[in-house]
């Protein structure tokens, strides 16, 4: 088996998209690049639908000749996620910006796939609703279904898995079809939905979401805290989670990370290891979680908590939290990105963080250590030259190590970002013999293997 | 295809499982029979393995002459789950009963299949963590995994789907494979584990369960309030959900199912509409949600909150709530049950009930109404005798109408009780033509098609 002629494929395109069907090799490589250390793979072609049946179109194109359809987002996942590894068609979703229902009295809303996280929540503006998950990027919301995504709120909210309710999916054959309902739970049949959520493109392309919405809290405080040790930290927040706080978000940053973040954001943070808390809910719920938190923190040698009440002073902290990504590759100008991602059960997170930290430096390597860690998943942002053949060997070796060491103690080798094509190999360690089953869901949905090829499960023509 | 000669099958299980294989009509017919009006289909004989390698050693047995085979954990589905359409062998798994680990500091606990949600809660004891979901029933776990069971809790902690870290699974063809970790999110692959759960034995038969477990709320009081209509009562549930408030349990009764329970139960409460709440939190967040609940039901015209603030009163308040099928059976004796289970989004909700109600009344049943109303699922519970075939129609007719109105506002036909063989056209109706999506997952996963044939999509061999 093998991919057909992309050249005819983009004769029979350039009758639907028109301009909007780009081979430049500008726009080609832009949309085969994420914002990691993976190289360039570049499409042969680009379309950028602005309607549903345009993408079934293309998609009709594409299944009747077996090219190869790589759905982009925003181009803001880790793991190699849009590379072209087959070339083809890449379908740049970000035409589909219908914001198709907002339905406050259920909560939820119907956004199509190119809708980014802001500016959904720009038009929640004055509903006293939010959706809250947040990834750090402006990433679009079909992108983050793709990949399962969360980030620091997860710890409160859960992650996307937790917010969608139903999905529309052009399928690999060009059909359309509708995942689910906007019921609340449903016990009818098989959870497609979260078949779908985390996929990564490689069963069918998302065009529109239904989600959750939430509640704005009543009452929102945010506060830092630095600690005498990276154990002193994760005991606090090991012992918050095990006492259920429902703790808004809770991040860890190590001496190195804050130090990276002061630079970059000129903020004042001690150069310590600290934790950022948000408190979320009604003023008594608030004040209960605040005056627990801070007799834990105290117990485990804490500092002062530096409070930010504020709106334009949490917005400032998290925006320079949200930032880490660029203050840590401004240590090292002309240096790329290779993020890890393990999440452990909590009770092991002090273990596996300290065992990371001692492996790079002990490897002589850069990679401040942050992490949502109510949720026991952790990064540490190793800062490269990927020209570096020495150095990559010894981030792989780092990198292998924190997995291993993570699918021991019953953890996952990605907690957010995925597999793309960058952690195949991780996938299969941590499945074993469940690794068939990945592959028999895509070659059931995706039989001639054109939607994505070469991602989670590796699988292409 | 057809399926092979269960007598050789059985002539192999037999060395196997000794006297805990079972051909009495008496035990055969017990396994092939739900709580609800569904007929006997028993299964040809019945296997009650103690290890999950018993469980593997059957499945194969099965796979090589290609026999059906039909989990059961303890029968209290509703449409026909454990039905054996086809013979074959049905697993009882109630020997599955260790509970591997309960793992407080990272407050979860991995359990086998048999083990029943009261038997682990009793096994929590002392540990300040609960296992809250309860579908009435003191169901398996296993059982409860499969039919993405949920009830009074969900409002709060989710439904099974939430609950579920990772499988332990035994496929069709008797391999075993676990499907995720303990990592509190991952984004590793396809959704393996969100696929099993609800999958109603058609996939495999699950032998373990991991599970999150939850902090015990330090403060838990309980009320009921009854309203004047309906409307005012699901008015109340409706702006309570809309306040954001997180509360623990709010559950609907109307009048009839209010006397039903009284008589039964040896309680009196008002014969009205009627709302049981249950407040869950940090004292402070409890207080907080009380005002506000109370706010909303004064202005709603609700009578005076009726507390239950003693633990022993709570207790029998819910007692009476789990009651309700034998209250409603014992409403018409020698009757069955016949329980309905829309669930719509809550802006839907008054309309739904109160269009089911007219219709009940205009078709001269009886079918008290309760419902897991802050999720917006609610239960006619037709009180039936399924050799009145007059009687049976006009039931069929009202629960169909209730169906085309839920799917018609984005509702589904069925919020926990799940599709079985009794609700497959339902399925087929709300899928649409993604109901071929479940085809092919049943394909993929059971190409011999003998889990539980006749289930969920209605293939068999």
């Amino acid at each position: 088996m093998s991919y057909g002629n992309v050249s005819l494929a983009i004769e029979r395109l350039k009758p639907i998209f028109g301009e909007r069907l780009s081979l430049s090799a500008a726009v080609r490589e832009h949309h085969g690049k994420d914002t990691t250390f993976h190289p360039i793979k570049a499409p042969d072609a680009v379309a950028f639908p602005n309607t549903v049946t345009e993408v079934q179109e293309a998609m009709q194109v594409c299944a009747d000749l077996r090219i190869p359809v790589i759905p982009y987002g925003t181009g803001t996942s880790c793991e190699g996620h849009i590379a072209a590894l087959h070339g083809g068609l890449c379908i740049d979703t970000s035409g589909l910006r219908d914001i198709r229902a907002i339905r406050v009295n259920d909560m939820d809303a119907t956004v199509e796939a190119g809708v980014t996280r802001k500016e959904l929540n720009s038009h929640l503006h004055h509903t006293g609703l939010q959706f809250p998950i947040d990834p750090g990027a402006d990433a679009s919301i079909g992108g983050m279904v793709s990949t399962r995504a969360s980030g620091t709120n997860a710890v409160r909210y859960g992650t996307m898995r937790e917010q969608v309710l139903s999905l529309e999916v052009v399928l690999p054959d060009g059909s359309l079809v509708q995942t689910g309902t906007r019921a609340r739970k449903s016990a009818a049949g098989y959870d497609l939905t979260h078949l779908f959520v985390g996929s990564e493109g490689t069963l069918g392309i998302v065009t529109a979401v239904t989600l959750r919405l939430h509640a704005l809290p009543e009452h929102t405080v945010a506060a830092t805290c630095s600690f005498p040790s990276l154990d002193s930290a994760i005991g606090t927040v090991i012992q918050t989670i095990q006492a259920g706080v429902p703790i808004g978000r809770v991040e860890l940053l190590d001496d190195l990370q804050v130090d990276a973040v002061n630079r970059y954001s000129k903020i004042n943070l001690d150069v310590a290891p600290t934790l950022i808390f948000e408190f979320h809910g009604s003023r008594g719920a608030v004040n209960d979680q605040v005056a627990l938190v801070k007799d834990i923190a105290e117990a485990n040698s804490g500092h002062e908590f530096r409070w930010a009440e504020r709106p334009e002073d949490r917005s400032r902290l998290w925006q320079a939290r949200h930032d880490i990504w660029w203050a840590n590759i401004a240590l090292r100008p002309g240096s790329q990105s290779l993020p890890t991602d393990v999440c452990v059960p909590i009770s092991e997170l002090a273990v596996n963080i300290q065992a990371a930290k001692e492996d790079i430096n002990q490897a002589n390597l850069i990679a401040p250590i942050c992490g949502h860690v109510g949720d026991g998943n952790f990064h540490a942002c190793f800062i490269v030259n990927p020209e570096d053949e020495d150095e990559m060997r010894r981030v792989e070796d780092v990198n292998q190590r924190m997995i291993d060491r993570a699918l021991a103690c019953g953890g996952t080798c990605t907690g957010e970002h995925g597999i793309g094509y960058g952690k195949i190999d991780f996938l299969r360690q941590e499945t074993g013999n469940a690794f068939s089953l990945h592959q028999s869901i895509k070659s059931a949905f995706d039989p001639n293997l054109i939607m994505n090829p070469g991602k989670i499960v590796g699988m292409h023509a």
